[in-house]
C-alpha cells in the first residue's frame, strides 16, 4: 500500500513535464508585429523588474524568520530543527510557481493577441494553454516539494512509529507556512502594484480624458499591464501554491492524529489519501486540458462548451474516482478508518459546496442576472447610488455561500462520523472536512487553467489596443476574457470554500502541535512536571480543548474572537489604502505628464511609461511590508499574551469575519465591474453617458475590493494559522 | 439594605419629573415667524404620521411573537408564563421613549432655531434641554419599567429561594427582547427614511442642482428633517433604551445566577447593585445638566467646556461614587462576593474604555485630525479615491477600539476574580464585565441628551434655512450641531463599548436560561429522565458548557460563528441596499419636480414636500420588515437545527463581526461627513471645486453607513442574543 505513494511524485514530475510541454507550445507561436514585441517587451521588463523588488524584501523577512525559528529550535528547544528548513522551500516553490506562471504570462500575451488576429480559437488555444503552464507548475512543484519531504522525514523518523508520523506530518505543515508567507506577499504586493496602476490610469483616461482602456497614450497603461501580470497572474500562482499544498499537508496531519491510537497502518493509510486523490487530480487536469480542444473557426457557444467539458470532466471524475481511492486503500469501515464511501461522500459534499458558491457568485457579479444589471440601473442616480448598492449587494451576497460552506462543514463532518458529534468522533469528523477540501483542490491544474487564462487574454488585448492593431483583435480579446470570467466561477468556488475548509483543519492541527510542544517541553523538564507534560503531549484534542478551556465562556476565547474579526478588517484597511495612496500619486503623475509633454494625447509624442511603472513598483514594494508583517507578527503576539485559548478564538474569529468579508469584496467588485460593461453594452445611454461614468467610479471603486484586499484575506486567515502552529511550542512554554 | 432598592423607582420618577420640567421649559419658548412655525407644523405631522404607520407593523409582529410566547409558555410549557407580558412591556416603553424624544424634538426644532436669533448661548440652551428631555425620558421609563416588574415578580416568587431570583431576573431579562424588537425596527426604519431622503435630497439638489442643503426650492427638504426626527431621535431614543436595560436586566441575571451558591443575600445585593448604579447616575445626570450653564453672551469656547464640564463631572462623579455603592451594600470580599474596590475597578476599566473609545472615534472622524484631512486629500483625485480611502480608514479605525474593548474585557474579568481565568471564576468575572456596562450607561441620562441635542440643532438649522431667516442663523445652528459632535463622541464610546460588554453578558445569560429550560422540562418528564433534567438545571455554566461541548472544536459551533458573521453582513446589505433603492425613488421624484413644475427653482413655486414624505415613509414601512424579521428568525432557526452549540456560535460569530463591522461604517461615514466640511471650510478648492463634488459623493455614500446599517448592528447583535434567551426553553426540549 506504501508504493502507491510513489503514484505522487510520478505525477509532480508528469504535471511539470506537460507544464514544460505547453510552454514550449506556445513559444512556438509567433509576437506578431515589432510594436508587439516592443510592448510584450516593455512590460516583461516591467514585471520582472518588480518581481525582483519583490523577491527582495520577500528573501528579506524569509531569513529573519528563518533565524527566529533556528533559535527557537535550537536554542530554546521548543520547536522541530526541520522546522526553519521547511519554512524556507516552502518559501521558495511558491515563489517558484508565481515566478514561472508570470514568465509564461509576459510570453504569451503578445502571441495570444497574435494568435486571435488569426482566429478565436487560436487564440483561446494559447491563452489557455499558457494558464495551463501555470496550472500545472503549481500542482507540480506542490507535490514535488510534498514527495521530497515526505521521502527526506521518512528517512529521520522511523515511520513504524505513530508519534513519528505525526511529527513528520506536523513538521511538514511548516512548509506550508513558508508558503502561505511568500504568497501573502506576492497577493498584497502584486495587489497594490496592479490596482494603484489600474485605479490611477482609470481616472485620468476614461473619467477626465476619455481615452479607452490600455490606450498607448496613457502614461500609466504599460504599468497597468504590468501590474495585471504581477497580481493577478504571479499573485494567484503563490497563493493557489499555497492554498493546494496547504489542503494537503493539512490533512496528512489530521490523518496522523485522527487514527493514532488505531494504528500506523490506518495512519498511514490516512496519510497517503490527500496524495493520491492530488495526484489523480493532476492526470484528471491533464485530461481535462487536452479535452479543452475545438475545431477551427469555432464560434463563442463551442469555445464556451469546450471550456467547460474540460473542467466538468475532470470535477466529474475526480468525484467518481475518490470512493475509488479510499477503496482501494483500505478504508472498509472496520479497521478503525471510516468507510470508503463515508469519506467519499465528504470529498462530495465539498465538490457541491464549491460548485453552489460558483454558481452563486456568477449570479451576484455577472450582468447575465438580476442583481448587477439593478446595480446598472443604480447608474442613472449617480455615483452614490452606486457604491451603496454595490455594498449592500456584496454584502448580501455573502449569505448563500455561507449557509452552503456551513451545510458541507457538518456534512463532510457528518457522513464520517455517521452524523455523531461529540468528541469522541472529532478528529475523524476534521479528517473529513480536510479532505473535502483536498477534492476541490485536486484539479487545480485545469481549475487554474480556466483562471489564470483570463489575465493573459486580458494582457494580449492590452498588447493589441497599444500596438493599435484592428479594433476586432481586441473585441476578440474581450469575448476570451469574457469566457474565462465564467468558467473561472467553478474554480473560484473551490477556492473559497476550501480555504475555510482548510482553515478549520488548521485550527485542529495547531491542537496537534500544541501536543507536540507539550512533547518538547517534557524533554526538557524534570521528571515530574516531565510526566504532566508528557501525558499532555499524548492527550486527544478533547483533552487539550479542556485543558486551556477553549469554551466559548471563557474571555480569552472571546476577546481572541473580537482581535480576529478587527485583524480582518484592519488587514484589509490597510492594503486599501495602500492602494488608494498610491493610486493618487499615480494621478497626479499622469496628469502632470498630460500636462507637461506636448503631444501625448494627439498620439504625437510617447508619454513616459517608465516613470509609471516607478510609481506602481515603489508603492508596492513600500506598502506590502505593514499589513504582512502584521499577520505573522499578531498571532505571535496573541499567543504569547493570551495563550492557546486566545489564538484559537483569534483563528475563529478571523476565519468567521475573514470569510464573510472576502467574499463581500469580492462581489461588490466583481458585480461593479460587470455593471460598468452592462452599460458599455448600451444600457442606461451606454458609454460615456452619465451612467457610464457612475459605473466607472463604482468599476475603481472595486479594483482594490476584487483583486487587493479580497484576495489576500484568505491567505490572511491560513497564515495565521500556520504562524500560530509554527510559534506553538513557545505558546505552550509561556502558558 | 433592600430598602436600598425602593431609591430605583424614586430616580425613575425624579428623571421622568425632569423631563417633564425641561419640555415644560422649551415649551415656553417662541417658535418664531409664521413661516418657522408652518415649517416645524409639516415637519411634525409628517414625522407623527411615519411613526403611525412604523408603530402598526410594529405592533403586528409583536402580536405574532406574543402568541408564539404564549403558544410556548402555555401550551408547551417550556417557558415562564410571565414571557409574553414582559415582552410587551419592554416594546411598549422603548417606543415611548422614542415617541417622546422625537414629539419633543419637533416641538424644540423652530424653538431652537428662534431661541438661536437671540444668542448662541439662548439656542445651546433650548436644544439641550430638549436632548435631556430624551435622555431623562428614557433612563426614567427604563428604570420605571425594571422597578415594576422587579416589584412584580417577587410578590409571585418568593425572594428568600435563591431558584426563584434566578428565576425573576431571567424572566425580566425577556423584556428586554420587547425593548431590542422595537428598537431595531425604529433604528432600521427610522434610518431608511432619514438616508432615502438626505441621500435624495443631496444628490439631486447639491450635486446636479448647486443648491444648498435645506433649501426650501429642494421638494426633499421636508422630507430630509422629517427624517432626522424619525431616525435620529426617534432611533435612537429606542436604541439606548434598549441598551440601557439590557444592560443592566444582564447584570441582575448574572448576579443571581453568579452567586446562587453564596445564598440569597449576596444574590440580592448582587441584584441590586446595577440598579442602585443606574438610580445614582440619574441624579448625576440632572447634576451635569445643571451644570451646563453658561453666561449670556459665551462664546464656542466657553459653551463648548461648558458641555465638557457636564458630561465629565457626571462620569467622574459615577466613577468615585460606584466605590461607594459597593462598599454600602457590603461587598466586602468575605461573604462570597467579591471586594467593593475589585468590582470598582471593572466598572473605572469600562470607563476608561468608553473614554478611549470616543476619543479614538473623534481622531479618525474628525477634520481637526490627520486622517479625515488626508480623506479630504483624496478628493482632489475624484470620487472613486475618496470611496477607496474612506472605507479604508473605517477598517482602520477598528484596531484601537477593539483592542481597547479587549483590554476592557480582560480587567473587567480580571480585577473581581483576581485575574484566575479558570472555570470556578467564571460567573463573577463575568458580572464584573457586565457592571462595566451599567456604569457606562449609568450616566446615559446626560450623555444622550449631548447627543440627542445635535439632530435638534440640525433640525433648528433646516427650519432657518427653509424659513430663509438670516444666514448667521444658520451657521449658528451649525456651530451648535458641531459642538454636538465633539462632546457626544464620549457617549457614543460609551454606547459602542458597553453594547459590546453587554453582548457578552448575555452569552452567560443565554446559558443560564438553557438551565431554567432544563427546569421546564423536568417538571413534564418522567421520574427518571425528570431527575437528569434537574441536576442540569443547576449545573454550572461550565457544565453546560461541556454538556452541550461549546468549544471552538466543535463544528456546530464553527458552523455558529460563519453564520453569526454572515447574519452581520447580510443584515447591512439588506438595509444599505433599501436605502439605495429608496433614495433612488426619491432621486426620480426630486427630478420630475426640478423638471415638471415650473418656477421651483426661482423659488416661484412651492415644490410638492408631500409627495416625497409619502415615498420615505412607504420606502421605510415597507424596507425595514424582512431585515428585522431576519434578525428574529435567524437565531431561532439555529436554535432549532443546530442547538445551543450553535446559537453560542452564532451570537459569538455575530458579536465579534457586528462589532468591528459597526465601527467600520460608523468611522467611515463619519470621516466622509467631515472630509466635505473640510473642504467646504476651504481646502483643496473649497466649495464647488470637483473636489468638493468629490466628498459629497463620500458623504452621500456615508449616510447608509453611519446612520441606518452601522447604528443597527448593535441592536442586531442584542436582539440576537435575546431571541434566543427567550426561546432557550424550545431550544432545549429540541436538543
Amino acid at each position: 500500500m506504501e508504493t502507491l505513494f510513489y503514484a505522487v511524485p510520478v505525477a509532480a514530475v508528469i504535471a511539470l513535464f506537460f507544464a514544460w510541454l505547453f510552454f514550449h507550445q506556445m513559444m512556438k507561436e509567433s509576437e506578431g508585429t515589432v510594436t508587439m514585441k516592443e510592448i510584450a517587451q516593455y512590460v516583461r521588463e516591467g514585471a520582472m523588474a518588480y518581481l525582483k523588488q519583490q523577491y527582495k524584501v520577500v528573501i528579506a523577512v524569509f531569513i529573519i524568520l528563518a533565524i527566529l525559528f533556528a533559535v527557537l529550535a535550537y536554542g530554546f528547544g521548543v520547536q522541530n530543527p526541520w522546522v526553519p528548513f521547511a519554512f524556507l522551500t516552502g518559501g521558495f516553490f511558491s515563489g517558484l510557481a508565481g515566478f514561472i506562471g508570470m514568465k509564461t504570462a509576459t510570453f504569451a500575451s503578445a502571441r495570444t493577441a497574435n494568435a486571435t488576429m488569426r482566429s478565436l480559437n487560436g487564440g483561446l488555444k494559447v491563452a489557455f494553454r499558457s494558464g495551463a503552464v501555470m496550472g500545472l507548475t503549481v500542482v507540480g512543484l506542490g507535490l514535488l516539494d510534498i514527495s521530497i519531504w515526505w521521502m527526506v522525514l521518512k528517512a529521520f523518523y522511523n515511520p513504524s512509529e505513530a508519534q513519528n508520523l505525526v511529527v513528520i506530518t506536523t513538521t511538514m505543515l511548516t512548509f506550508g507556512m513558508g508558503a502561505s508567507t511568500q504568497a501573502l506577499f506576492a497577493r498584497v504586493g502584486g495587489g497594490i502594484y496592479t490596482k494603484a496602476a489600474d485605479v490611477g490610469a482609470d481616472i485620468v483616461g476614461k473619467v477626465e480624458q476619455d481615452i479607452p482602456e490600455d490606450d498607448p497614450r496613457n502614461p500609466a497603461t504599460i504599468a497597468d499591464n504590468v501590474g495585471d501580470n504581477v497580481g493577478d497572474v504571479a499573485g494567484m500562482g503563490a497563493d493557489l501554491y499555497e492554498s493546494y499544498c496547504g489542503s494537503i499537508l493539512a490533512t496528512m496531519a489530521l490523518g496522523a492524529s485522527a487514527f493514532f491510537s488505531v494504528g500506523t497502518d490506518a495512519q498511514m493509510r490516512a496519510i497517503i489519501a490527500p496524495m493520491i486523490i492530488a495526484a489523480i487530480g493532476v492526470v484528471l487536469s491533464i485530461l481535462g486540458i487536452y479535452a479543452v480542444r475545438t475545431k477551427e473557426g469555432a464560434g463563442l457557444k463551442q469555445l464556451l462548451k469546450s471550456l467547460s467539458v474540460g473542467t466538468n470532466l475532470s470535477a466529474v471524475l475526480i468525484a467518481v474516482l475518490t470512493f475509488g481511492v479510499f477503496y482501494v486503500l483500505g478504508f472498509n469501515g472496520a479497521n478503525g478508518l471510516p468507510a470508503w464511501w463515508r469519506l467519499s461522500l465528504s470529498v462530495l459534499s465539498g465538490l457541491a459546496a464549491g460548485v453552489i458558491i460558483g454558481k452563486v457568485t456568477e449570479y451576484y457579479t455577472s450582468h447575465s442576472y438580476k442583481p448587477t444589471q439593478k446595480l446598472a440601473e443604480a447608474a442613472k442616480t449617480g455615483s452614490a447610488t452606486v457604491i451603496i448598492n454595490g455594498v449592500g449587494l456584496g454584502m448580501i451576497s455573502t449569505a448563500i455561500p455561507v449557509v452552503t460552506i456551513a451545510a458541507a462543514i457538518l456534512l463532510a463532518y457528518g457522513f464520517p462520523t455517521g452524523f455523531h458529534f461529540d468528541a469522541a468522533n472529532l478528529s475523524t469528523g476534521l479528517y473529513g472536512i480536510s479532505i473535502a477540501a483536498v477534492g476541490m483542490l485536486s484539479t487545480l491544474g485545469i481549475t487554474l487553467a480556466t483562471d489564470a487564462y483570463g489575465p493573459i487574454a486580458d494582457n494580449a488585448g492590452g498588447n493589441a489596443q497599444m500596438s493599435e492593431l484592428d479594433p476586432a483583435v481586441r473585441e476578440k480579446t474581450d469575448v476570451l476574457d469574457a469566457l474565462g470570467n465564467t468558467t473561472a466561477a467553478t474554480g473560484k468556488g473551490f477556492a473559497i470554500g476550501s480555504a475555510a475548509l482548510t482553515a478549520l483543519a488548521l485550527l485542529a492541527s495547531y491542537i496537534e502541535e500544541i501536543k507536540i510542544g507539550f512533547h518538547h517541553l517534557a524533554e526538557k523538564s524534570a521528571d515530574a512536571a516531565a510526566e504532566a507534560y508528557e501525558a499532555l503531549s499524548h492527550a486527544s484534542i478533547t483533552d487539550i480543548v479542556a485543558h486551556y478551556d477553549i469554551t466559548l465562556m471563557n474571555p480569552k476565547v472571546l476577546v481572541g474572537i473580537f482581535i480576529g474579526a478587527m485583524m480582518a478588517f484592519l488587514f484589509c484597511g490597510l492594503t486599501m489604502t495602500a492602494v488608494g495612496r498610491a493610486a493618487s500619486k499615480m494621478v497626479v503623475e499622469v496628469r502632470r505628464q498630460f500636462r507637461e509633454i506636448a503631444g501625448i494625447l494627439e498620439g504625437k509624442q510617447r508619454p513616459d511609461y517608465t516613470s509609471c511603472v516607478r510609481i506602481s513598483t515603489k508603492a508596492a514594494q513600500h506598502e506590502m511590508i505593514f499589513p504582512s508583517l502584521l499577520a505573522i507578527v499578531a498571532p505571535m503576539l496573541v499567543g504569547i499574551i493570551l495563550g492557546p485559548a486566545g489564538v484559537i478564538g483569534l483563528l475563529a474569529g478571523g476565519l468567521g469575519a475573514g470569510f464573510v468579508l472576502a467574499i463581500f469584496l469580492a462581489n461588490s467588485g466583481g458585480a461593479w465591474d460587470n455593471a460598468k460593461k452592462y452599460v458599455e453594452e448600451g444600457h442606461h445611454g451606454g458609454k460615456n453617458s452619465a451612467a457610464h461614468k457612475a459605473t466607472i467610479v463604482g468599476d475603481t471603486v472595486g479594483d482594490p475590493f476584487k483583486d487587493t484586499s479580497g484576495p489576500s484575506l484568505n491567505i490572511l486567515i491560513k497564515l495565521m494559522s500556520m504562524v500560530s502552529i509554527v510559534m506553538a511550542g513557545l505558546t505552550v512554554m509561556l502558558h
